[in-house]
């Protein structure tokens, strides 16, 4: 299989962008990967954009050809991917099978969302689409419901870990600080997090991710090509995996261990050859504080149902011994849905060059990324080394 | 490069579809082109969906997962796409790819669209997303409004075609007569084209492609594998282009030849080491009969501004020298929007095997599918051998 490896990376903060339009988005973050690559525009053969919910949250779909206007691509070809919040992680994906099937050396992949101009009810409803519409969101079921379930499940099935997801909600909000892109830049507390308000028992408000615009791209490169044209360290994807599961989560038989995780993750280890104990760091889906648990155990880092513990006892710190989500994550960089797949590898190339400053983790070689799209009905994982 | 080939291929009837969801029409054409290759759900290794605005026109996005729960695919990985009218090429682009690349032997792709439920203005609306939002949509550019500003352009540099086009009409609106599944099933004359009422100027109704629900899958295989498990005559896949544009139609150098066909066409031609006149028949992108005759120019069949003279002529009818859309195309087959690429590839297909009975062209060893999104910013073409 033909090596591919990461040799551009660009973002715009996160946050609440309220001065940019899609198009300055993209512009902004792709000019910076291409530019961070060392290449110009005529250098992308293709480009691949995930892109959630334009379509309803700006009555924006054909976003492959605002790409290609936006940076001045010519004719070559843009496919836009969607697969709710992992319509980024579908974007890096393809543009990594692309390389491999040997049609293209050097790919251009970006993901972008802009929600924050919508009202909270527009955007629930934007949100709701990513589960079946008629099935569940016709219901009265929201996200927010969905991993509430999830949550009862676990606390019924394991043990209840409503004190460590108010952890991992303090660890997010520390991390974000130290990130200059993250949206939220303010520390909090355990007990206020377990004070905050319901939004649906047993996650209260601060369990949830946020409501975010943003853009990140990344360029790809054939690795025997990035060899000859990077001037920084090159970063290999030595594992993808991509899984689907249903889309409803009252027909999935398991909600505390997501199948489409499992998959994914198997076969990117498989791919890279290595197992959950060689991986330094991980950005991991955190859409809620729970799923945050549930996936550093699906991935294999942590015991099932004792996801919990590695919260308290300090391990997922940036200096402890598996740091989770040094970037802050959905919680506290923020959850730009369509626009998280590529964030989470923002922060993975960043760490592995060590050019992540003041939340720079100890060991940084080799991180993995770990991307969910609703609930658990798609997951894209990648492991990324350092050359 | 290995050799990708269709070995199943399944749709609904195209139309308004009432008694079907979503879901409906994945179970129905995804059975039928899993059933028509021979294989069962189990043999399938990844699937690519493409849709074109179901986030708004259905408040359904993640499309994927539907795909996974309809069909029955336990984890294998889904990926939607989508390109305005041409999300179903770009399904199957990647799905070629994905084959390409190595990493799959057996994908399904299809494409999906449910329309005819919503209001002539929601549909509209859901329409325009496919331009610019912010600098064509909402200045109260139509899609219909830039196909005509295409065909007073086409007008000015070549000469009046707009009796040629109304002939396009006809030519479709008969080939539907002859397609079970098309949406339209009568007959029209050139006078009542001619004496229809105006949509935007010149292009009246009947200029118009249709509002449509419809679903339609095609099962790939490496040819290698074909070869052994298909029992019916093997469809390979020659040749495979992909191009983008600006999004914008005022950005565009040249609006009467489409710079996103030319480069998709010279892709598609080389990869096949095929001439236009090598191609037997063709599906093209009849989104307005004027797209018609501009397409089979840039597809090089006929001389910029002579494509008139080929619908006047008869070498477009099924009959004819080069026979355009036997199927009746958007125009009368129907237009569910990301359900034509494949709709597209549907028609070739019967078209080889020899199974389109009144429609059935009489040379049909090698077929050109045409797929454009939005104003000309995607195209994808694909070429069709028969082995």
């Amino acid at each position: 299989m033909r090596s591919v490896s990461i040799i551009g990376i660009g973002e715009t903060r996160l946050g609440k962008l309220a001065e940019y339009s899609l198009s300055d988005m993209i512009k902004e973050a792709g000019g910076k990967a291409i530019e961070d690559a060392g290449l110009e525009a005529k250098d992308i053969q293709a480009a691949y954009i995930g892109n959630f919910n334009g379509s309803y949250l700006n009555n924006q779909s054909h976003l492959s050809a605002m790409v290609t206007e936006t940076l001045g691509f010519g004719t070559i070809p843009v496919t836009r991917t969607e697969a709710a919040c992992a319509s980024g992680g579908e974007a890096l994906r393809q543009g990594f099978i692309g390389i491999l099937s040997g049609l293209y050396d050097i790919v251009l992949v970006g993901d972008v969302e802009k929600m924050t101009h919508q009202s909270t009810g527009f955007v629930t409803a934007a949100v709701a689409s990513a589960m079946d519409y008629e099935k569940e969101a016709m219901e009265g079921i929201t996200f927010p419901a969905c991993f509430a379930m999830i949550a009862n499940r676990y606390f019924y099935e394991y043990r209840n870990v409503k004190k460590e997801m108010a952890m991992c909600a303090v660890n997010a909000h520390h991390n974000g600080c130290l990130n200059p892109d993250a949206q939220m830049q303010k520390e909090i507390t355990i007990e206020k997090v377990m004070d905050a308000d319901l939004i649906a028992s047993p996650l209260s408000l601060y369990d949830c991710s946020l409501v975010t615009d943003g853009a990140v791209f990344a360029v790809l490169a054939a690795t025997e090509i990035a060899e000859k044209i990077s001037k920084k360290r090159i970063v290999e994807i030595v594992g993808s995996g991509h899984s689907g599961d249903k889309l409803t989560l009252y027909n999935k038989k398991n909600i505390t261990t997501f199948s489409a995780t499992l998959a994914a993750a198997k076969e990117a280890y498989s791919q890279a050859g290595l197992q959950p104990d060689d991986i330094d760091f991980a950005e991991v889906h955190d859409c809620f504080t729970i799923t945050q648990i549930i996936n550093t155990e699906d991935l294999g880092f942590f015991e099932k149902g004792k996801g919990g513990d590695a919260v308290s006892d300090g391990t997922i710190a940036i200096d402890g011994k598996k740091p989770i989500n040094p970037s802050g994550g959905l919680k506290a960089k923020g959850h730009a849905i369509g626009a998280t797949g590529i964030s989470q590898i923002f922060e993975l190339v960043t760490q592995i060059r060590g050019d992540a400053a003041a939340r720079q983790v100890k060991k940084s070689d080799i991180g993995i990324a770990h991307n969910l799209g609703g609930s658990a009905g798609t997951c894209v994982v990648h492991i990324l080394k350092g050359r």
